[in-house]
């Protein structure tokens, strides 16, 4: 088992990565909010950190204790300081501050599956409060602790549950620990030639488990479907008992309760073992871009790749200002001031710029790439070749890591995701933007609120902002009241727009309020009667997801 | 709206269609299980029928009535035998004797999904059981009357609720009434260049509205996938309040909920609307036939085709009896002749027939084909053409039709499925084979036991099991019982083998015993607890799924 490599406190990732805004960025972004680089540093040492005692005895603890004989119960306050927050823009100005809020009392580490069962039990009995923890990348205030009534509250860290018990090549199927972590299930994989094709941004620390227990989607995904889609068996400890649905290709057998599960957000339960349909690694990958006259008829064209069956594992559409930003970011390499002049010449400064990404065997990707050129051409998008696409493939996961950047240099900048059918895509990214751009804008200065279409269905697509605004507040109340507001208006836009509240970033406590308008107060009850069934003390965490 | 054609008391479908066993077919089952010819007629006239009084008081149905102002509230005896079962085996040996069981006191027929609200809260509130019948097509005992301790029983047709409500061409949407028939649906869909792509073998009876309900899966299913994979939003009145999932082609927003509600078999409430992903209607139809040398070789490449991608829409593979029975049933024609003697040319005489219709546009369709029939050479596989496949997909609805000629004849006939893993199929096909042959053996002659594959995933693959035996017995409980010794030990022996119990034919009462060896006692703790919220009086169609 390698020993876990831990994220800084306040911030995203490895800490060792770079995390440098490029220089002609970082003066557009100075002149038009103020940025000003290493301005608003995040405090560092454990001395930093408001960080009360445990609030559990150490009797209490030491009960714990004898749950887990081959697991660990901790009270080091780095720890439990790491397991107190997810990544959200929320979380990064607490833990920048060194405002943790509340934080566990315990980080409890278990060493095998079975220990769950126990420690769930004990903690209902005593009404402590129990927050699974997988990757730690929640942007939804999934992993806070919430103490409600509850005397105390523990983190379940799943880090060490880990590996791959089982693979059965012939039906393509995986069988994960829970605690997994992205690149550790691809490793694992690979002597086998399989992929679990399930590559978020969060992909270097996300666990197997959170991916299934936030029903989440990676940048893969319109090729190798999200993961509510490719799981095929799951195990889930709950304080009463222990669930454990067997891998069905298909199934009349009454409603899926799989599909329960998926996205309970730890509210139910434990998952503690997770069945994968897995994909043959490929053996040929293309990754192509483009640009698009401008944003509808590039969503226009993503739509007719994806209902004519060629649309590639990855597209990606960026919206004109996420296109000129890009550009901006990608730095003043001769490539970039290439491709500038060779769009000026085309007279396509303006358009969107469009990445996908084949994967497959040969003769597939081959004949997807033909039908999808074809449309490319009689829509008038101009291809750009396999540089700016190969450049985002290595990029891929680096976006968050910029975000700590822009913290450092005063800024405010957040993103957020919706998804909608494709005949209202169109209303549904008018409205959201107009509504961010409204609201940053009181704020000063000239925000910049960009948008790209990301997942492919046949029936729809998500939409993902990103938006960058003044910070111009100085406490921590006042820093998280402008994200909150920001963050509301955008969410009654979505929902009036009739986009979902979340299409992969989950519920957590900071979607929570629109869920209801989403599933409706028959949903809202369906869940409840299902967590009061499982987990009647309500101990699973609490405050999540239905609350 | 059309008048609602009814199926005849005693057997399946249209009165009108022909059932006549083949002359060379009919002698062989004289031979082997002593079948007999139109040796054993069902009651025709309703004086035939025992069927006791309406329970229900006038002046509560006089309540009924005022719930629906637009609907009708029926007590006419032969309306009431109609509404009183749907078509296994069980409910046409008790209806073959006039021995309905026991039946509804009224059969109630909204004009309007708004009137379904209303009659649910006064049932509850009066105590009075409401089963939901949409086609009347159940095959797992999900429409029979069961009292419990409720005043009354009323079936809640939902037939006049048909039509399309809506269709979203740019999003591939389409939007139906609960009642709207298989054939309908589509005549709807037609003008649009639109299909639904679901062709159960009940197709020309089954409800949009049932085919959510019972979780079903068309012969076409490999191509445009399950209902589940299909239902995109739907609209569920309960008892207690009304569910309104709207469509979104992804989401993260918790637990799927929509999940929960396809395959509850009216248990929850009643689907009074569906919004289904719709598919474009093929332009390109090739169908194939093919001789396997084994079973074994052609489940081997029916994965191969499903995991490479190349799979047909409809993929059928009979095993060896199967094979050769379909050919005995054929009939007598030339072409038969000469394809009997081009397989004993080719030495095939023992070889597996497999039925492909790949469709889509010619390209898509070419493509695939080409695919396949190299892997199909590579397997030494026999291309039959396009003829034995064509007259396949021409009488794609007619085998229920058979089942009520063999028992006019005297025989036990009932059909199964399960669906596994592709790594667990052979065991389970061996087990559940083996089990049927010993367990049909036990009443004499030569049991016909046969299997074919016809539902292909990226992990699995369904097994539909047709079998024919003696039937000895006279009385109807005799009759009944060993229909249920056999089911049992079908049913045990694919849940030994690690098969689901039903992959697309439901629950219902008949399945009930082995829900819970298949999703848990926490599983069905799950299913109870959301019941019991959803209708707390438990009305909605008692003892089916989770009792």
């Amino acid at each position: 088992m390698a020993e876990r490599r831990e994220m800084p406190l306040w911030g995203w990732g490895d800490p060792d990565h770079v995390r440098e805004i490029p220089k002609g960025a970082a003066e557009t972004l100075s002149a038009d909010l103020g940025f000003h680089a290493a301005s608003d540093l995040p405090a560092q040492a454990i001395e930093d950190f408001e960080l009360a005692a445990p609030a559990l005895a150490p009797e209490l603890l030491e009960r714990l204790s004898g749950t887990v004989p081959t697991g660990s119960v901790s009270t080091e306050p780095w720890l439990r300081l790491l397991r107190a927050a997810g990544k959200s823009y929320g979380d990064a100005v607490r833990m920048r501050a060194g405002r943790p809020g509340d934080a566990p009392d315990a980080v409890v580490t278990p060493g095998a599956e079975g220990e769950i069962a126990g420690l769930l039990q004990l903690c209902s009995q005593l009404r402590i409060a129990v927050v699974p923890f997988g990757g730690g990348t929640s942007v939804v205030g999934g992993l806070s602790t919430i103490r409600e009534d509850f005397i105390g509250s523990i983190s379940l860290d799943l880090g060490r549950l880990s590996g791959l018990t089982n693979v059965d090549k012939e039906s393509l199927l995986a069988t994960f620990r829970p605690g997994t972590k992205g690149p550790e299930a691809e490793a694992l994989l690979k002597p086998y030639g399989l992929t679990v094709g399930h590559f978020p941004q969060s992909f270097e620390y996300a666990s197997i488990g959170g991916f299934v227990a936030t029903r989440s989607a990676g940048q893969s995904s319109t090729g190798y479907g999200r993961i509510d889609r490719n799981v095929m068996g799951l195990k889930v400890t709950t304080p009463t008992g222990r669930i454990d649905l067997a891998p069905m290709p298909g199934t009349a057998a009454g409603p899926d309760l799989r599909q329960l599960l998926i996205g309970s957000e730890g509210t139910l339960g434990v998952i503690d073992e997770v069945t994968l349909r897995v994909h043959p690694l490929p053996t040929r990958v293309l990754d192509l871009a483009w640009i698009a006259p401008d944003f509808a008829t590039g969503r226009e064209l993503l739509r007719l790749m994806e209902q004519d069956g060629c649309a590639p594992e990855v597209a990606r559409l960026s919206d004109e200002r996420e296109t000129e930003v890009n550009l901006g970011f990608a730095g003043d390499s001769l490539a970039i001031r290439v491709l500038r002049g060779y769009l000026r010449l085309r007279r396509r400064s303006n358009g969107c710029l469009m990445i996908t990404c084949f994967e497959g065997d040969a003769l597939d990707v081959a004949r997807r790439r033909q039908r999808a050129a074809s449309l490319m051409r009689k829509h008038r998008c101009l291809s750009l070749g396999s540089k700016v696409a190969r450049g985002w493939r290595k990029g891929r996961f680096s976006g968050p890591y910029m975000r700590d950047s822009l913290m450092d240099g005063g800024l405010f900048v957040e993103t957020l995701e919706t998804a909608g059918n494709w005949s209202n895509l169109g209303r549904l990214y008018d409205a959201v933007g107009a509504e961010l751009q409204r609201e940053l804008e009181k704020e000063g200065g000239s925000p910049i609120v960009m948008c790209h279409v990301s997942h492919l269905y046949p029936t729809g697509a998500s939409l993902y902002f990103t938006f960058v605004g003044m910070q111009p507040y100085e406490t921590v109340e006042e820093r998280l009241a402008l994200w909150r507001r920001v963050k509301a208006s955008a969410c009654d836009a979505i929902r009036a727009s009739g986009g979902t509240i979340t299409h992969h970033h989950a519920i957590g406590t900071d979607h929570a309020p629109w869920l209801e308008d989403e599933i409706g107060e028959a949903g809202i009850r369906m869940l409840r009667a299902a967590k009061a069934e499982l987990d009647p003390a309500g101990i699973m965490n609490p405050g999540r997801l239905m609350n």
